[in-house]
């Protein structure tokens, strides 16, 4: 390690993860999946008893009321999990979409042949309380609304407080995609009204993947009997068989369980929420500023930054290349993650992971060495970037 | 190592878990789980290319006509991807159950609303080939017969050709449950004709559980769009998109999947599906006959057992416990499996995973002893198992 580095950080010459999942983790974390589980033994129901009640206790003020539920398969599997089981038959779901994963939510909702509208707001541009509010007031059908809580495709943190007062105000149901943001942005029930969110084991507490997991409030669980049309994907069933049995209703992935209890810990030990957001929000900042330094864009303003991942924009300069920028800085040790915008080429850098500041300026640096490599004398957007960007209401 | 174990074995004090999956894997293969995989990454596309064509290869002659997809999930969420992917909406079913798996199967067709029929034979008599023959020739209507190939609840080993031929006769398609059996036993499409099958990661191929595959048909594949009614479990949607871009759909269990291809590599070492089959029969052989010598009994006779579990019944002596006799095995280092049938008390011992011939005698010996140590002076079965037992067809 070098002398600043408190992080392990990865190991035999492996590369940085500098993406949003699967993520660099901690070698400590890996090595808890070197013994096998039976998955129905009392030592792995401990394993999954610690689990769940380590996540509830993530949503600190008021979790009381909530409960946790693991389901195999990767994120997208958990959100249709959520969406099948909480939202009944004859209900109506409206879908708040600023990128890829909200759009994946409507298209599981066409898949699960439940009825809903779409807010569509483009690339980036944030879903509002007062439009929320708005649509809610014209269609009473609307029973759920659906909430991604960090846009992983741009990176913007959507503003959910706004978006759950405008949601309890109109007398709706809040279910959010946390899958980017929960262990490093809180989530208080608290402060927010919400009766389910989903996240993965491979995102903010830094496990591997293999599986999601539900947090959703114990009436709600209830309730959500004979909603899913999915025996997999059931959150009520999986809910029922483990609060009877301890045990999950259909073979775990033991390892990657095994693993991410480590990370939890790890989590715990960092400070919880709190603390592994700070090194989050410091990742960011060294990042973004060292990024503006060289004369990088972001796409966002300041307050719509997450502190999971940075869009920035492609440098106008023809001697720019991202294919080339992308091997230099993977030569480097750095892998980057490309842009998912439609309008504008860009580029995406995570904070999220075994990663620090001291990472963060290492990043910068070597983004420097790239461009004076590829002879790139300025990194800054071409002018329609700046134009797309100024449409972003502050 | 003992000097007569040619396999590695468990490591730090761990107990062999004599059990269909999750099982004991090769410290090799774990070892494979100490690095991160960016999974959009050329490193990680290769080796999900190499597991793909390694399982089609598995088939044996005939393999060219059929394609691999492997999906998120336990076991049971293959088999439902499967079900409700190749089964279009106005297809019928006949759901052929000797076992806890066949039934799951049906209520997995419950769930998605798909029209079926189930032959359920109970506990463990095998659905043969005539009777299928005589429902699908009563019901024209029935378009898929689901079969499961070894049942691990009781062990049995389903006659799957001769159910294929009925099928095949009667110009219906064939959908096999191979979960415990896949990798160990045949399942060649030049001798049987099935559109599709799954297996898990953590069975006969030995890796550690997080994913299922389907090998399927490639006419099938194709033809499977617009069926699914789960945008997650949708085989076609996750077969076309790796097609394109080589990739998952969504985040893949990378370090599951790095796991897995060490163990199919390991498997082809082995001498694949005859060489690793042929371990698992010197396993049950040794099994059998050792617990026959010290007078357990098996549920089934000879021609119907598995290499894959055995079921023994319960002694009959009143100084027999099984929680005790499991407790007394597990801290010799054996970890056994209850049983589950619903007649008569049983339990079972499996014959996958990082298990030969000689760990076979050692678990008989400690059988012996604990035998010994409880004071049990006959292991027979009660006359009411051996009564249930002579309702087998032989
Ligand atoms: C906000 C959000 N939702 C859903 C997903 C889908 O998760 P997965 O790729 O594990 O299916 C992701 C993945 O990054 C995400 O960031
Ligand atoms: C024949 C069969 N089918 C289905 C399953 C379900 O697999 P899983 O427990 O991984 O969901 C199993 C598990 O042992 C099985 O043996």
């Amino acid at each position: 390690m070098a002398p600043h580095d408190p992080l392990p950080g990865p190991r035999l010459g492996e590369p940085y993860l500098l993406t949003p999942g699967p993520l660099t983790t901690a070698y400590e974390v890996k090595q808890a999946m070197l013994r096998d589980w039976g998955s129905w033994d009392d030592d792995f129901r401990a394993l999954t008893a610690e689990m769940r009640t380590r996540l509830v206790g993530l949503l600190g003020a008021g979790h009381e009321a909530y409960d946790c539920v693991p389901m195999q398969g990767s994120g997208s599997f958990a959100v249709e999990a959520m969406l099948g089981s909480f939202i009944p038959r004859d209900g109506k779901a409206l879908v708040l979409a600023n990128g890829a994963y909200g759009l994946r939510a409507a298209e599981t909702l066409r898949y699960l042949g439940r009825d809903h509208v779409v807010l569509d707001k483009g690339d980036y541009l944030p879903p509002r309380g007062a439009e929320v509010a708005q649509i809610l007031a014209g269609d009473p059908a609307i029973t759920h609304v659906v909430a991604v809580h960090c846009e992983t495709s741009s990176g913007i943190l959507n503003p959910i407080e706004e978006i759950s007062d405008a949601v309890a105000a109109a007398g709706r149901v809040l279910l959010i995609d946390s899958m980017s943001a929960f262990g490093a942005v809180p989530l208080e029930p608290a402060r927010l009204q919400f009766d389910a969110m989903v996240s993965s084991a491979n995102k903010c507490i830094e496990g591997v993947p293999g599986f999601g997991f539900v947090l959703a409030k114990k009436t709600a669980l209830a309730a959500a009997r004979g909603n899913s049309a999915s025996l997999s994907l059931d959150v009520h069933a999986q809910w029922a068989h483990m609060e009877k049995t301890g045990q999950w209703r259909f073979t775990p992935p033991t390892h990657v369980v095994a693993a991410f209890v480590e990370a939890l810990r790890a989590h715990a030990e960092e400070g919880g929420v709190a603390g592994r957001g700070a090194r989050y929000v410091r990742n960011r900042d060294v990042l973004v500023q060292g990024m503006r330094d060289l004369g990088f864009e972001t796409l966002l303003a300041d307050r719509w930054l997450s502190p999971i991942i940075i869009t920035f924009f492609c440098p106008a300069d023809p001697a720019f290349d991202f294919p080339t920028f992308y091997d230099a800085m993977k030569a480097r040790g750095f892998v980057l993650y490309p842009g998912k915008l439609t309008v504008v080429d860009s580029f995406r850098i995570g904070c999220i992971g075994q990663l620090d500041e001291h990472v963060m300026r290492r990043v910068v640096a070597a983004a420097g060495e790239v461009l004076a490599e590829m002879g790139v004398t300025s990194a800054a957007p071409p002018q329609a970037a700046l134009d797309e960007r100024s449409k972003l209401a502050s």
